[in-house]
């Protein structure tokens, strides 16, 4: 920790619909809910990734209000007040502002917020946590600190961050200023980012005081201030979920790289080479699995023959899968549903989502 | 039929294993007893497909003795009687024989017995019977008739018959001399087939009367005759599962176109263009399902979504099957057991089933 030892307390937005890994991800469990990267779900191990750093009263978690019980029952020692349900989702920027405000009251201006989704997997835990610590005394020296993921190729599925001057050097790592924020690239794009160098991608990580974000929030999205405000004086009293279900949907729909990242005059990116992975695609989880000690050809969870099968990825816990003369391709088996695709197709498993929708087969949602 | 209106009988070998359509056949359910084709199981089918030839008395039906409760049940208006269980499969020669002697004690030498396998596929049935009736006139002059299917490819997957002199005309059909019975070719050789012409498929129906086979036998495989006449004896009294079980293993196990046909003096072949496929395999089954009316990109039973999915054959009655990216893609889903395969690799089944009885799965079996 930084010498004057700020409060630091974490946030993890819990979110996510979760339909990029259909048919293991469904709505009433969407992946960070899932144990399918480890014996824990995605949700505690994000929470065990940083205990070591916060007690469990100051791990927050802000989810889709339906999906408040299974954050509990994962989290057991996490306080029930900590827990937030959103009434239903309205991007990043209400639901990481209204936990500023949550903890504007319960902390003061003073604590560093660390902001870390709960569906990412992030394999070297050590380095990740000497990194926040960094982050953490940057941010008390009033700047917006993000993590950049160093690419490892010209990926058009991450936005991007482009870094300029360096503005400290600590731990062999250059702290530098945020130049620009930049949306998902095309390829094209993404390669000459890569060629340029000086580029990361965005993880959507956040660490930065209380008072500094509660600070750009009022600055940049004063109308949503007003509802953040009405929300904090009813929690934890009788009003608050008839308040959260009034107010919260009013909250302009945003990203907090819309609508504060990219208008904040000090945001500094930490460079984190952690083996980070979103687990946006089964093709992405296969990478994880590979990496994380499944060595085999294929990466199998259940039962399987491979007949000329290659570099595979083959998910059925409940029956046997045979597979002949198929490379790199991803079966993903559920009592009511299975997924079959090459790896390179694996990010249009939200045609499938969308077809069901128009099917109308909401059960397989 | 023929002026002299032969007694006709029909034998349906019904002994296939079946392993070639796994998962969804298994030893308990080989491929004839399926309805995979239509609402008929492949058995009903071959029965229904002669019923305006024969009535249900002189229908027979020679099968591995554990399947003799499903025939019956599939077959109820056939007499129990007329259903045979093998002790163990010994090969063609042994069932047929042993079916020969049966109907020579029931209908005498003069009957006409036309062998037809009860896992064929057969859309052009109406031909079909013209054909048997034809053959069956050429039976009567002493003839060992087989059927000879005009071959669409260059097939290895096939035995091939070398047809020779023309020996009578009829129905616009040249019924011709048998010079060669061929094993299954290689490519090329098959191709030579194809250049010379004059060759048809081996599809193993033959046509003969009881008093011709019996002879033959008699002639080629004596030693056989006698265990038959044993065998005989016992049908019908409180001894014949006993003797069924002592005698028929001790037969020699051997085809009946290696111990009969290629040994026969007066065989004759009847072209069949009747359509006739074997489902050897599940991209011969895709084959028969796309001529019979399933027309679409993808053949579907059950429930599939295909984003940029062609030519797939997709059985799944219990769950959804989801597939992106994939062409000419074999998927079989069954409740506990999932074959996923290019149509190009179908024949290759055999080999998961090698390897589930290498690991000891019979349950999968």
């Amino acid at each position: 920790m930084p010498q004057d030892d700020p409060t630091l307390a974490v946030v993890i937005p819990a979110g996510g619909g979760g339909t990029r890994l259909w048919p293991r991800s469904r709505q009433a469990t969407p992946k960070q809910f899932l144990d399918i990267v480890s014996e824990r779900t995605m949700l505690q191990e994000t929470a065990d990734r940083v205990r070591a750093l916060v007690p469990p009263e100051r791990l927050f978690i802000i989810t889709n209000a339906r999906h408040v019980a299974p954050v509990r029952e994962q989290l057991p020692d996490v306080p029930p007040e900590n827990i937030v349900g959103e009434p239903q989702g309205r991007d990043s920027a209400p639901a990481i502002g209204l936990m500023a405000a949550v903890l504007e009251t319960r902390l003061g201006p003073d604590a560093v917020m660390a902001v870390l989704p709960a569906d990412h997997v992030i394999p070297h835990d050590e380095h990740f946590r000497d990194i926040l610590r960094l982050a953490a005394s940057v941010a008390q020296d009033g700047w917006l600190v993000t993590l950049g993921i160093p690419p490892t190729g010209p990926d058009t599925g991450f936005g991007y961050i482009q870094s300029g001057e360096t503005i400290r050097e600590e731990q062999g790592l250059a702290v530098r200023r945020v130049r620009q924020f930049k949306e998902k690239p095309k390829r094209d794009v993404a390669e000459q980012y890569l060629r340029e160098g000086g580029y990361f991608w965005n993880a959507g990580m956040y660490i930065v005081t209380v008072g500094t974000l509660r600070a750009l929030y009022r600055a940049h999205l004063p109308q949503m201030e007003a509802g953040f405000a009405r929300i904090a004086d009813a929690l934890g009293t009788p009003q608050e979920e008839q308040t959260l279900r009034r107010v919260f949907p009013t909250l302009e729909k945003v990203s907090i790289d819309y609508g504060i990242s990219e208008k904040a005059e000090k945001v500094a990116v930490v460079p984190a080479d952690i083996g980070w992975n979103d687990v946006g695609s089964w093709a992405r989880l296969a990478e994880v699995l590979a990496e994380s000690g499944h060595e085999a050809e294929n990466i199998v969870v259940g039962q399987h023959i491979g007949v000329d099968t290659q570099g595979a990825l083959i998910y059925s816990p409940h029956r046997l899968i045979a597979t002949i003369g198929l490379s790199d391709i991803i079966v993903i088996d559920t009592p009511d549903a299975t997924l079959i695709c090459p790896k390179s197709r694996s990010e249009d498993v939200k045609q499938v989502v969308e077809e069901l929708k128009a099917r109308g087969q909401h059960e397989l949602l």
